[in-house]
């Protein structure tokens, strides 16, 4: 018998380097592999995103349909925050069992509506589909100017590496929302991604680089540090992390490094922008914390008390337990 | 108990009016509810559309994953074509279960990439989700100039009502395909979206209205009659049928007008039109038929010998046997 790869033993990451090695140069001025696709479109950047939600692996139990909704939209617009975009429009392609009550497809809709409607957008169309499991797929639109967008390849040496809120906040509603606290599922869904920090960054030409927390913060700085062939030294004390009540620090910081769902933006900039960018973020209040530098060597570190180790490149992937 | 209503209930179409209603004004210049949504965009429109594929409910047994892909790009384009648009590019989201080999999911994209390359436009971004059964959901985006677009709400009393292609060629191979003719699978997928004859259409500004037929020729009508506030008198015997062998014509007919899946282009076009869109389409390798008028009067009717009968309202449709 041959010995084929199945997706299980690749994990998503390495199945995604074969689909784009297949797709080859898309014509756009990024390519594939970025957060959003970009299209080149007169003056303007067009932004496009699809991502897909399934009932079974991406809500929890005790998930309204709402929330569901509001979840599909935020995560696309937080595609959208990671390349500085300004959102345009959602699309929403829904696929529920026949048995649904129409209200469900509704509350879909107006989870959709209303985290759209907090960054100005519609859902401008869709589908709906039948299937035996909740599935969402939404798309975002955003548009960007040429020059003031925000790519994975951007970071530098000598930048500091900078986030948004905290990391370790997904996990932890997940892990009591599964321990049974029902009020732990609506912070663990209603995200707000950071699209006016992607604005601030880009439109300033603050952010050299840019990158999304879906699959969580260790994941992330690898993916950034491939796209623009760096490293990094992250300094563990200076990660913001959301506890748990009574846990110890080690527990909090390994969970604020390696699981996922936190939708933060995570970036570079120059050190001569720094003080601007704070200032910045504060007028339109908001904030973001330094967390480390980009080294010119591969390496990815981070330091933990005083010890220097090697930041492991793990966190949530599909395919992959 | 309370009688709340069902997707099963309702159908796809009821359900749909809903949430448009919810959706509320898009703030788009052609709002929710055509075959694809528009933005405006500088000097140009944003066509965008996506529709899901899922395993159970969309591919005959016999589907491969090649196929499978074609068929989700395809069905994506053919809203494109329905506008009158030019493609600009596709997305694809796709979820399927981690037992299946990296082939598996890199043939699907082949399957996108070529019906992609046939009408010029690259995979340009997408997501990968795990899932217990395979759904593909693909977006497509493209471009019309403002003032050559084709709208369902463009047709005008006295139009000719014109169709390219057959009809009753996709239920057919499904019917083949069913009896376990495996060679009915490959043309029931391998769709190719009318593409040229929508741009040819909208940039003669031939073209008063446009539709997909994807829910079958009955529905497309009916559909186009209500955005158009217009009725239609189609001729039974001028629709080009496809036909089994040793069939009556009666059934043929019934299957050509109540059956989908055949993504052929329903439009209508003023008579002075004709003779030049005639020849237009004849210059690129192409054709249509007129098979009936648009009336005033919001009637649907077709001739069949020499009776004249109303349209039903029926066709392939979600939630619905």
């Amino acid at each position: 018998m041959m010995n084929v790869p199945k997706l299980e033993d690749l994990g998503e990451r390495k199945a995604v380097e074969s689909l784009i090695r297949l797709l080859g140069p898309a014509g756009t001025p990024v390519g594939v592999g970025d957060d959003c696709a970009v299209l080149d479109f007169l003056q303007d950047l067009v932004l496009l995103t699809t991502d897909m939600i399934h009932e079974k692996t991406h809500l929890p139990s005790g998930f309204t349909p709402y929330l569901a909704g509001w979840y599909a939209a935020a995560v696309n617009l937080s595609d959208i925050a990671a390349m500085g975009g300004e959102p345009l429009a959602l699309l929403a392609a829904v696929s529920l069992p026949r048995e649904k009550e129409e209200n469900f497809l509704l509350e879909i809709m107006r989870g959709m509506k209303e985290c759209g409607a907090l960054y100005n957008v519609s859902v401008i169309g869709g589908d709906t589909k039948e299937s035996d499991l909740l599935v969402i797929a939404a798309t975002a639109v955003g548009r960007a100017s040429k020059g003031a967008i925000l790519l994975r390849s951007g970071a530098k040496a000598g930048d500091v590496v900078c986030l948004t809120g905290t990391v370790g906040r997904a996990a932890v509603h997940l892990e009591r929302s599964q321990e049974g606290h029902s009020e732990n599922v609506e912070p663990l869904l209603r995200i707000y991604p950071r699209i006016t920090e992607g604005r601030l960054l880009s439109e300033n030409q603050w952010g050299n680089s840019a990158i999304d927390l879906s699959d969580g913060l260790a994941l992330s700085l690898h993916q950034l540090a491939r796209a623009s062939r760096v490293g990094f030294e992250i300094e563990g004390s200076k990660v913001p992390l959301f506890r748990r009540e009574g846990e110890s620090y080690q527990e909090a910081l390994q969970r604020g490094l390696y699981t996922g769902g936190d939708f933060e933006l995570l970036f570079t900039m120059g050190t001569e922008h720094l003080l601007a960018a704070q200032e910045g973020f504060r007028a339109k209040g908001t904030s973001f914390t330094v967390i480390g530098s980009v080294l010119s060597e591969p390496a990815l570190l981070v330091k933990i008390d005083a010890e220097t180790i090697p930041l492991e490149e793990k966190g949530w992937e599909h395919f992959k337990e």
